[in-house]
């Protein structure tokens, strides 16, 4: 490869590049993407095959443009010119010698959970059965072409909320396989996610012991109303504020509809949302349930103890305080030796380093981060 | 009077109960309420009075149950069992009376913004029309039987979104009145406020001073749309939740919108939604503007400065920190001292007090958040 761009470790505090003893980094979001919908074919029926051929995928757009190159990295190092019509985001997230050599090799990672992305509007596409389709096709193609290539994936499969029966029935077909340790939503959604609609979905999991993951996709297209509780905004630098604010929806929801008094054993990551908005809301939360937990008497325990069990929050987007005390003080504040696990988000253009993103954090705090918390998670 | 329930100034630190030099406390959030429709009877047209008279307000409704007493404080002494009916949000709400010797004067308030509620769904109303007559018709009541018997009274003035120009209209038939500071609108809305649909109000306000308030309201109600980005939740707690996210998309649209920019001398006030969502918004709107600004190039600074150039929170609810200086951090963190001001949301079951509510803070922070922002953002 012509190296016309690229990036090496940094040496940054507190990040050595060398292994350390035990599991010392899990990423917890790392994106498997199809180049182009080919990829889905052999694993379609010959009827989906047949209108996808003839008509698209019909994955729901929200209709805001995002950043050149379709959202992926620049500074890789890919062998062509990032300005090139090659460098975008299918053709890079798609390969998995590129993930392999610049960052699971690079950083020392030890499990990197595939989030997958491709069909997450499968979730708000109005026929459940082929938003069902796609998610099994996709699924099947990143068993076959990315978790059997390396041990070190674990993989986090896609599923339509749509329809939560046959959501159901995809966990429990791939709830066996080894590296299957979670399933992936897109915080786009017709209802938050604690609504009883939901609960064959969180009862496959419980039952399966899989992951409920969360991220960023969907909002604002196809069946998914507005991505905020105000309308639709305009740009996208609004879009992705709005994270943050679906985020809380769903968590709130989870707690309010007592889901984790119903399934004692279910766990929620919640991935490239942003962090510190889960100390308001504990805060909050907690001072309104002491009022009204009357109207939901099933909510038998504050919610920041639902949170602190059950909530764990990826750490991309990390915000920048303006001071670096503040940024411990916010760590301290969301309880992040519980609830905060790294994820990169690779290989979108807003990526978050390992070394670099954080500042030199205590040796503690640090394997929790980096490791501990997701290794318990997963059950690594 | 009876004294079968009341309450008397509690001795807190930092808050001597005398007055100080100067203006001492600023209530930015006082709800004077209408006790029945017959109240506004008198300020309607015969057109919409009959129609009201024959099928009543029809001001939309969200479907969550609140407290009892229809959230009325249930400990003021009324004169009243807190049991009987006639002890709820209306008739407590409608006392300007008992405002006065139980908030005003027990606790020194040098002015109090008087924030309506009663016509808050006004805004959406389908008809416009209509919604603008509500809102003229509560406001001349509010000058009539309130504003004109306590000149502590400042005003923000109902408007109705749904017709940014009849709203404007309303703004420059009313703004002319030394007391009427402020414009209020329902946090529920059926876009983010920054939309180029609503800057007719914002023209109005700019041109006359105003500052324009947004309060919790008509979320999920008749044209708004669901209240948080990811539909309807079931539980009213769900919706107290969703006032941060309403006001974190409210403010990210002003700013991503450029209205700051349009209108430089524009202030926006959001209430009751909490406070510490600041925190996390500056940061990660200002990472974001640094790598997405050539989308909204009309944004030229750091969406930080116009937050706190422009926007101003209401401390009702105070979030509760687990540990004191957890409390001194997020004030620290969100530029309290510039971006607090107090407000007790007299009369709901939910209001804080300006004695208890407050850890003791330094006299400079102090004097900020419970005068000097105030004073400085209604020019008093």
């Amino acid at each position: 490869m012509t190296a016309t761009l690229g990036s090496t470790p940094i040496t940054a505090p507190g990040w050595t590049g060398k292994p350390r003893s035990g599991l010392a980094l899990i990423d917890c979001d790392v994106h498997q993407i199809i180049s182009k919908q080919e990829d889905l074919y052999p694993y379609l029926s010959r009827l989906y095959r047949e209108r996808v051929e003839d008509q698209g995928m019909l994955l729901p757009g929200s209709g805001y443009f995002n950043v050149p190159k379709r959202a992926a990295r620049s500074d890789l190092n890919t062998g062509c010119d990032a300005n090139m019509a090659d460098h975008n985001i299918h053709t890079i997230g798609s390969q998995y010698e590129l993930l392999r050599s610049q960052h699971l090799d690079m950083w020392n990672v030890d499990y990197a959970l595939l989030t997958g992305a491709s069909v997450y509007p499968a979730s708000v596409i109005p026929d459940p059965d082929f938003g069902a389709a796609l998610c099994r096709a996709f699924n099947d193609w990143t068993m076959d072409t990315w978790a059997s290539r390396d041990e070190r994936f674990i993989v986090a499969i896609s599923v339509s909320a749509n329809d939560p029966q046959r959501a159901a029935e995809e966990i429990y077909r791939m709830a066996g396989h080894p590296q299957v340790r979670a399933i992936m939503l897109p915080t786009g959604s017709r209802m938050p996610y604690g609504n009883r609609f939901y609960h064959p979905i969180w009862q496959a999991c419980a039952e399966t012991g899989l992951v409920v993951g969360i991220h960023p996709g969907a909002e604002g297209a196809g069946m998914a109303g507005s991505p905020t509780g105000v309308g639709y905004p305009t740009y996208y630098i609004e879009v992705r504020m709005a994270r943050p604010q679906m985020a809380m929806a769903h968590v709130v929801s989870f707690i309010a509809e007592g889901v984790f008094e119903k399934y004692p054993t279910l766990k929620l990551l919640v991935d490239e949302c942003d962090q510190f908005w889960l100390v308001g809301l504990m805060w909050h939360m907690d001072a309104d349930w002491k009022s009204l937990r009357e109207q939901t008497p099933w909510v038998r325990r504050l919610p920041s103890e639902y949170v602190l069990e059950h909530v764990r929050v990826g750490s991309q987007p990390m915000l920048e305080p303006e001071r670096r005390e503040q940024f411990f003080q916010m760590l301290d504040a969301m309880h992040a030796e519980r609830t905060l696990v790294y994820s990169s988000d690779w290989p979108h253009w807003d990526w978050d380093d390992p070394a670099t993103t954080f500042p030199r954090m205590p040796e503690h705090l640090h394997q929790r981060v980096f490791s501990d918390n997701a290794r318990e998670l997963f059950g690594l």
